[in-house]
């Protein structure tokens, strides 16, 4: 049980990076959307106005996530040290760089954190009336897109970085984020996913799905599949049923076969 | 395709109530992440101050969505054309209201408009320092709770409805929302959706798993299981790769189990 999900082994490692921002006060907002959602590691490259009485005001009770802000003049120093940069934009580009949606970067960020365990992440956030350069954006190896009404696609940075913290949060194994009682069954501890997982992994081969020869990368995909559901143990069970259903059936084919031999 | 995701009909049928805000600077902020996420639908209960001129500023591009804001003096004026009432709790509470996650609320309030075109949805947001009291929270049907640190559980009130509109936008079937290109295949359309779930519904009965008494129950939960992971266009051939598997080899079954009688 972590008391302070800033202490989460893939939160602490994902850092927000905002560049040029101009009105300090955006900044406090955003130190008070991460402590929030349990991140910490805020920079700053070339903030307009900075340190400043507005931001720490805007900050209210995150003051400690300002207190600790890094300030760096040039965007590579922020992120020399990150696997993987995801550059924030309002609008879709019509352009060549690979392109996530927020769940899709959060889930991305979790995979990079747990697969490395040095690994670090930087969402990178651009000016409020401008973004991000091109040249910014050739630095970041996904543009994240926040999904907006395209008559009024201008969201407050410290709302995008807010939705983006938000789905950070919701992606990692906390499990009293996902704990909401009275609508759907508890969640499915990792064991049980697991246990899923192996269950499924056999069945398929039991019904001569599975090509061997691509058992790594087809499991993987199930686990992305599956794991975006966040399934309750209550599906678990569901699942399991119709994969010992399919088994049984499997099971006679095999000895009707067998036993015209 | 909607031009402005406020006219999408589910969309346009949840309100956002707001109950005797303190700071106008925070209802402005609540117009703009509406405006943003596509929701129009204001409800202001006992205002502190309002209309303000610091509202209009903070909520920029969004002055449509204040200027139609609606205000009344109690709660139940809000409330009463609404067949879905979600208040909105940054803490979990000791006690029996059934509680939702955001998303969870999200997807209910998609379920409730699409099941019947008049319903209503509202989500119910408290005063800044002490949120929503008891005969409030009475009034609403369900509780959701946004996942916070739990060291700095205190989000600001824009920020929250940021969230819920976020979801909500998520939860809807608009393509362009959850289109993301370079990282996963295009989104299943419903008419691919349709066609996956006719198929399973098919394969669970050649497999002899599912008891045709609880048939519709069974495909509802499925549909909201498979719902929830975004399914793309490569995971439906696969998924359905795997029905056909299954069904294979009932069919092979019950040739054989033919033959020997």
């Amino acid at each position: 049980m972590i008391e302070d999900y800033r202490k989460h082994p893939s939160l602490a490692r994902v850092k927000v990076v905002l560049v040029e921002t101009s009105h300090p006060g955006n900044i406090g907002a955003v130190a008070r959307a991460m402590k929030n959602m349990g991140l910490s590691r805020l920079v700053l490259v070339n903030p307009r106005e900075y340190p400043s009485h507005v931001a720490s005001v805007r900050a209210s009770g995150a003051a400690d996530v300002l207190g600790e802000a890094e300030v760096v003049t040039h965007l590579d120093e922020a992120l020399s040290d990150c696997q993987l940069v995801v550059g924030s934009s309002a609008r879709m580009r019509k352009v060549s760089w690979p392109q996530l949606d927020v769940r899709q970067t959060a889930s991305l960020a979790m995979e990079t954190t747990l697969g490395d365990e040095h690994a670090q992440v930087a969402i990178v956030f651009g000016r409020e009336d401008s973004g991000l350069s091109n040249a910014e954006l050739d630095k970041c190896h996904y543009l994240a897109h926040i999904p907006t009404n395209p008559v009024y696609s201008s969201l407050n940075i410290a709302a995008a970085v807010q939705v983006f913290a938000y789905e950070l949060l919701m992606a990692t194994d906390i499990q009293s984020v996902h704990h909401a009682e009275g609508y759907r069954h508890q969640l499915a501890s990792a064991q049980q996913l697991e246990g899923f997982y192996d269950h499924l992994y056999q069945a398929l081969q039991d019904i001569a799905f599975l090509d061997p020869a691509k058992n790594a990368r087809f499991m993987r995909r199930m686990r992305r599949l599956f794991n975006r559901s966040h399934l309750d143990v209550k599906e678990i069970d569901i699942l399991r049923g119709v994969l010992t259903a399919s088994q049984r059936q499997a099971r006679q084919l095999n000895e009707l076969t067998q036993s015209q031999k």
